[in-house]
């Protein structure tokens, strides 16, 4: 097990509900689902399985590069970016690192596989909605060489500003501290991404996926936006072909699809306003949110998960987070229908 | 650059080229390509693609066992076998490592991320066909944590019989050695896999792949047995979902594949016979192989590469091999139409 959300093969062990019966709210996955233009890429290049794929990706990189208007040198693909947050670990052995709680458990996971490296905590606080405070995290991050921050954050959906995290990235090159800045959910709200800062700092990386916004989980494709100085370092840790062939060829389409982007902000936009309107009608407390996902604090939290996964509806319990009670769950921004389906069912079993 | 064969894309760069008019002999894949019945899984799992793979491969690993024999929880499953190889080097973090010469260069490298790891080489020598002696290399263990041993070998092609490696295991387990046995190409000579030996062995871990024997190369699925004892250790270690969900399915798919089996070790033995011919009436020096490629000696090995490549045939020169000198050329079994194209290309070419 590895205590995320979106097992629904374990799911359906659990409970004796096909896999294709059960509805989803643990992963925060757009719901317009496969671009058909990825699907269409797939099918073409099923007979292509035969070769190896690029090594290193390199024409997924060039086509980021052109996209994002940055380097593509400065790019690494990888299997997902938790690859990549296993890679930076590994490449740049920091004895110190900073993660603040709650955030993506496999930042502390991957620091975990080296036993030289010391975990240190920043709480983040539910008073607070859960925020960053600027001056404190900075002061925390001193005398660390190595910081995680998850912006948007999950789970809780925080932003830090563009700003913001230009001071934290400040405050990092001065530190000498390398600051992962995974944007996994970032495309919800582009205009705060740093991915065009990387090259104005020594120690400043930024990790993107294209899982959550394409609804390419199964396929697996992330990757990283790394100081020149880095690159060769991070690229001599790096194992070769860890994309597959239908991954590159597909995460090319994806990016390219102008029109599923547009459709997809329409729809979690207004799927976020549906869902804010009937948590407020059910007076379920939640945390205001800039991803595709909310986290609600319940009363009943554990009581819900497991009423709501009997019925073959997927929650993300929360209590594994480290910063977390047990009284909080995730749940994703669905398609209409799904979302109203949630709120009645929540309607009739939450305590808030 | 990975220095391996298969780049069809960096081959189509340098000679312009298009990607699907080369004519790969420098990975030994499968001359039949994808298995109808992968392709047809892979197409119908294309809309379950929002979903994340299982983490660790469940499903797989389940198959596996049954269709093995074997305890399915001593597998793991991996992006294609080269993860494992990391993996075991990362988890089981060996001080000195004997490494034979030639052989797969993924060892060394996966080695050379860990600064503490000394590298041991035992040479093979083309007079003796590049075959292992087991006493001298049992000695060359001693005194070494871990051993890499590629069975049939890579690039030679020549195999240790399944008696002559209980032999090592059992002197591997009594050095408190890893024995770290890569059957990516045993399909071929399955009858001497060690698979269902590992539950004997302290010290023996298995690692397979599905790439070359089903032509999967682009989809990136391995897997490797351990010893009871050391299977939550490596798993601690392993970076979750590096299986993507078509890669998961497909590999289902193909061990389940009987008539693909059969129809490979016809065309592949055909094909052995056709080769080894030919390259005996051109004069043309080669190892004798238990796998589906040749290692061939050329005086004018360089020259024959890049001609052959200027015609959009690849060839995979083995000058970056430690062990070998820049004289040999590696080449796989192919269909008999490309056999036979090769063989022509290769007399017009060659001085042996």
């Amino acid at each position: 097990m590895t205590g995320h959300g979106g097992n629904i093969y374990a799911a359906s062990r659990t409970t004796g509900i096909p896999e294709d019966r059960i509805l989803d709210f643990s992963a925060s996955i757009n719901p317009l689902g496969v671009p058909e233009t990825v699907s269409e890429v797939i099918r073409k290049n099923i007979r292509n399985l035969p070769n190896y794929p690029e090594p290193f990706a390199e024409q997924l990189s060039a086509h980021l590069g052109k996209h994002l208007l940055i380097d593509p040198q400065s790019i690494i693909c990888g299997n997902g970016s938790t690859e990549l947050i296993y890679l930076v670990v590994r490449a740049l052995t920091p004895r110190k690192v900073l993660i603040p709680a709650p955030t993506f458990t496999e930042y502390e996971r991957a620091c975990k596989t080296r036993r030289e490296t010391s975990l240190f905590q920043y709480d983040l606080s539910p008073e607070n909605s859960f925020d960053i405070h600027l001056d404190t995290f900075i002061a925390a991050m001193h005398g660390c060489d190595m910081t995680f921050l998850c912006n948007p954050n999950n789970p809780t959906g925080r932003l830090l500003t563009r700003e913001q995290v230009i001071k934290i990235a400040q405050a990092a090159q001065q530190s000498q501290c390398y600051l992962i800045l995974d944007e996994a959910f970032i495309d919800f709200v582009p205009e705060h991404s740093m991915v065009s800062e990387v090259e104005k700092y020594s120690h400043l990386i930024v990790l993107r996926s294209l899982t959550k916004f394409y609804a390419l989980s199964g396929l697996r494709i992330g990757y990283g936006v790394f100081p020149a100085a880095l690159v060769e370092r991070l690229r001599s840790h790096k194992e070769p072909w860890t994309i597959n062939t239908l991954a590159q060829r597909g995460g090319m389409a994806a990016i390219d699809n102008k029109a599923y982007e547009k459709e997809t902000f329409e729809v979690i936009t207004q799927g976020k306003l549906f869902l804010e309107k009937g948590l407020d009608e059910l007076k379920i407390q939640y945390v205001p949110s800039y991803a595709n996902y909310y986290l609600l604090r319940l009363a009943n939290a554990r009581e819900v998960v497991v009423s709501l996964r009997n019925k073959g509806i997927l929650v993300r319990d929360c209590s594994n987070f480290p910063g977390l009670d047990g009284s909080y769950i995730r749940v994703a921004v669905k398609s209409p229908e799904h979302n109203a389906l949630l709120l009645k069912e929540l309607s009739g079993l939450c305590r808030g």
